[in-house]
C-alpha cells in the first residue's frame, strides 16, 4: 500500500516534547493565578450550533468560521448545523444564558480552550489557538470595582510568568466617546473610522494623520485634529501622574465625566489590589472592539519588546448574552491568547530553556538487577519525583546520551558497589557534578536541588 | 431581535462549575501520575487532513467522523478536506511519523486531549470525550518489559483517584490466537466471531453460547466447545495463582508457547514494579481490538462495580505508523475514556463532595475598609490560597450563603474590632466552626485545616 505523507494543516502549533512541556507551564501557571483570584473553571464543547454562534456576528468572523458535519449530514447536503467556536466569549454567553438559573452571580468564571479560525495561512497566525479568558458576570448589575480586579490578575499572572517587565494600559470607552462626541465627531463609526487612521501613527507619522483627518473623508478642523493627537498620546508613568493626567482633562459630557470618574475609581482600586504602579498606567488610545466594549478597556504590552503588541486584553461590556436571554448581564473581562503568546516569547528568545518533566533516569547496568531498579525508580515516584527507568539494556553511554538528549537532568547509577554499600550514584547532567548518597537520602538530596533549580530565575 | 435559544448539541458533557473542578481533579490526577512515570506530554490539533485520519479505517469509523469545512471551502462545494480526530492513535501515528527523526527511542508520550465520534445520541455514550493515553514507541523493537510498566501506570493513577478496589487484567493475543489455531480455528476472523459469541456468556449463560458454537455457523465439537468455555473462564487470584494457571495450560504452538512466556514474564515485571497482588490478575476472555493488538493486552475492572466495564484498556501493537512511514515502530499504550469514567462515577455515587477551587471568602462589611479586605486577600493569596473578596456591597448574611452555596470552605470577616485588634474572624463552613485568628497567624492556621482536608478520604 502507498504511504500517505504524514503532514498537519497549516496554521497549527504542534509542539516536540520539550516545547509542549514549556507550553503547559506557560498554561498552568495562567490558570494557577486565575483559580488564587476566586475564578471558577468552566469547559464548552468545541462544537456549537450554527444558530447559535453566529447570531450577532458581521462579515469578518462568519467568513472565517470552520463549519462541521457528520458524515450522514454531509451525505444528506444541506447547509450545516454544527460550527467550531471562534472565541469564548459566545461561548460563554450561551452557557450563563442556558445555565442562568443554576449559576451563582457575580459568576466568575476561568475557561482555557482552544478556538478556530479560518485565518489566511500567514506566519505567526494561527487557525487553532488557545485563549485563557476570565470574565465575572453580573446579575442587573456589576459594580466597576471588578473592573479592577482584571488588572489585579494580569499582573499576578506576567509576575509569575516571569518574561520581563510589562504595562497593563487602561482607558475608558465613556470617556473615550466622550471626548469625541464634544468634537462633534457623535457617530461611533465615524469615531471609529477616526481611531483607525490614529492607530497609524507610529506607522505613518502625526502629520500623514493629521492631513487624512483633515482631508476630504473625515474634514475635521486644525484644532480638532491637534486636540485628537494630543487626547491619543496621553500616557501616564505613575498613580500620581495618571491621576494628575486624568485631572487635567477638566469637565466635559456627562459621558466624557462619567469615564473619568470610572477610571479615577479604577485606578485607586488597581492600586488598593497591591498591583505597584510601575506596573499600571492610562493610555487614552486604547479603544479595542468599539462595538462590544462600553466602559474600562485594557491592554497589556511587555516594556522591552513593544513589537510583540498586547498579550492580554479586554474590557467592559454592558450586556452579555441579549441574543439568548433578556435577562441583563453586564460583565468585564480579559483575553490571553496563549498559542501566539508562546510563539512570540519563542521568537524573542524569552522563553527560559527547555527542562523535562521527568527528573531522573534510572539506568539499566546488567538486567539481573531490574527489580532493584524498579524498586528505586518506585521509591522517587511515591516521593513526587517524576522518573524513567531504562527497560530496554543496552550501554551506559547511550543511556546517558538519551537523558542529555530527554533533558532529564539526575542519572541515577545503581551498580554491584553501589548496591553492596545501600547507595546511588547520582550524576546531575546540569551542573555536571557526581555523587554518590546512601539510599535512604536520596529523595531529599534531590527534592533540595530541585526546589533550588525551581526557585532560581530561568 | 428574537432569541435564539441557548443549547447544545446531544452528546456532549457540559459541566456547572463544582463538577468541571471535580472533572479536572480527575484530569489532572491522571496527568500527575502520567508524568511521575516519565511520559512526555504532546498536544496534536484537533482536526488532521481526512486522508490522513482516515487511511486504515473500516466502515464503523468512517461513517462516524465528523467533516470540517473553512466557509470558503463550503461555498466552491467539494469534499472535505479536513475531519475531526475520532481517537488519540491515529493522530500519534501521524505525529510520530512526522517528526520521526526530532524523537528519542523509545518514545514515551501521554496525550489527554478530546476526540469526536458522531455517535447515536444516547444516555451515556459521548460525541465529545476526554482520552486519556499513554504509549511507549520503539524504534525497530520494543522489549517486552514495556508492557509490565502499563499496569504499574494503571495502579498509580486508580490508588491516587481513591475509586474503590479494582483489578487490571492480563491477557496475551498470541497465547489466545494459538490456542484457538491449536482447536483448528486458525483464522482470525473466524476467532472473533467466536469470541463475540463467547462474550455473550455473563447475559445468555453457558447453555446458550455452547448451542451456538456447536450450530450450523460453527459447528464446533463438544470438546472444542468445552475447551474453548474452559479457557475463558480462567481467572487468577494473586501472583502465584497466576503463574500456577499459565504452567497448567501446557505446551502448544511455537505462537502459544510464546504468548505464555510473555505473560508470564510480564507478571514478573508488573510485580517487580511494585504493583500488589491483590490488584492484577490474568483474564483469558480478554480480547481487545483483534485486529490491532498483537501481544499483552489490558483491561481494567472496579470490582465492586463491575457493571461499568473496562475503565482502562490497551495492550501491545505490532507497527504503529505502517500507513506512514517505512519504519518499523512497535509499541505498547492504555487509554482511559475520562468523559464517560467521570459520567460513570459520578452515576455510581463514587464522586467526592463538590468542593471549589477557591478556598476563603473575603466578605465586605463596610465598603471604606476595601482596601483592608483586598490587602487580606492578596497575603491569602501570595500564599497560594484561592481567595474571592466580596466587591459588591450586600448584607452579610447574603456573602454567607453565597459561600455555603458555592462551595467556599472559609469565610473571613474583617469588622471593627478585627481591625483594631489586628485579627481575622474565620468561620468554617465545613465544620461549622468560628474562631478569631491574629493577622500573622491566618496563613499558617488555614493551610493545616487545607492540608488536613487534602490528606482525609473524601
Amino acid at each position: 500500500m502507498p504511504l500517505t505523507p504524514a503532514r498537519t494543516m497549516p496554521g497549527v502549533m504542534e509542539l516536540l516534547p520539550l516545547d509542549q512541556i514549556a507550553f503547559q507551564r506557560l498554561l498552568d501557571t495562567i490558570r494557577a493565578n486565575f483559580e488564587r483570584f476566586g475564578f471558577l473553571p468552566i469547559e464548552t464543547p468545541v462544537m456549537e450550533y450554527a444558530d447559535v454562534l453566529l447570531t450577532k456576528q458581521g462579515g469578518e468572523t462568519e467568513r472565517q468560521v470552520y463549519f462541521v458535519q457528520s458524515t450522514g449530514a454531509l451525505e444528506q447536503g444541506g447547509k450545516p448545523e454544527l460550527a467550531l467556536r471562534f472565541d469564548l466569549t459566545v461561548p460563554l454567553a450561551r452557557y450563563v444564558a442556558e445555565h442562568e438559573h443554576e449559576l451563582a452571580f457575580p459568576f466568575r468564571r476561568y475557561q482555557i480552550q482552544r478556538v478556530y479560525r479560518g485565518e489566511r495561512a500567514q506566519r505567526g497566525r494561527f487557525r487553532e489557538f488557545y485563549q485563557c479568558d476570565i470574565d465575572v458576570i453580573g446579575k442587573d448589575q456589576l459594580s466597576v470595582r471588578y473592573d479592577a480586579e482584571m488588572p489585579a490578575v494580569i499582573h499576578s499572572v506576567f509576575e509569575e510568568l516571569n518574561i520581563g517587565p510589562f504595562t497593563i494600559w487602561l482607558n475608558n470607552r465613556k470617556l473615550m466617546r466622550g471626548f469625541f462626541e464634544g468634537l462633534g465627531i457623535a457617530d461611533a463609526e465615524q469615531q471609529a473610522l477616526v481611531l483607525r487612521e490614529v492607530d497609524k501613527l507610529d506607522k505613518r507619522g502625526a502629520d500623514y494623520v493629521r492631513d487624512t483627518l483633515m482631508g476630504e473623508g473625515f474634514g475635521l478642523s486644525a484644532e480638532a485634529v491637534a486636540r485628537i493627537l494630543d487626547f491619543v498620546q496621553i500616557r501616564s508613568r505613575g498613580h500620581g501622574d495618571a491621576i494628575a493626567r486624568l485631572d487635567a482633562l477638566g469637565r466635559g459630557s456627562a459621558t466624557f465625566d462619567a469615564g473619568v470618574a470610572e477610571l479615577r475609581q479604577v485606578l485607586e482600586l488597581v492600586r488598593a489590589f497591591g498591583v505597584p504602579e510601575t506596573h499600571y498606567a492610562i493610555n487614552l488610545s486604547i479603544a479595542r472592539g468599539l462595538d462590544y466594549y462600553t466602559g474600562t478597556v485594557y491592554e497589556t504590552t511587555l516594556n522591552e519588546h513593544p513589537q510583540i503588541g498586547s498579550i492580554c486584553s479586554g474590557g467592559r461590556y454592558d450586556n452579555l448574552a441579549a441574543n439568548y436571554t433578556k435577562s441583563h448581564l453586564p460583565g468585564v473581562g480579559i483575553s490571553i491568547g496563549a498559542t501566539r503568546l508562546f510563539w512570540q516569547l519563542r521568537e524573542a528568545g524569552l522563553l527560559p530553556a527547555a527542562q523535562s518533566t521527568v527528573k531522573a533516569l534510572v539506568t539499566q547496568m546488567d538486567e539481573a538487577n531490574l527489580p532493584q531498579y524498579l524498586d528505586l525508580a518506585g521509591q522517587l515516584r511515591r516521593a513526587g519525583i517524576a522518573t524513567e527507568v531504562v527497560l530496554e539494556a543496552g550501554k551506559l553511554a547511550r543511556q546517558f546520551k538519551y537523558a542529555d538528549r530527554a533533558g532529564i537532568r539526575f542519572v541515577l547509577v545503581l551498580g554491584p558497589d553501589e548496591l553492596a554499600r545501600g547507595t546511588v550514584t547520582v550524576k546531575d547532567l546540569r551542573k555536571q557534578e557526581q555523587f554518590e548518597v546512601a539510599r535512604a537520602e536520596l529523595v531529599k538530596t534531590l527534592r533540595v536541588e530541585l526546589e533550588q533549580a525551581e526557585a532560581m530565575p530561568a
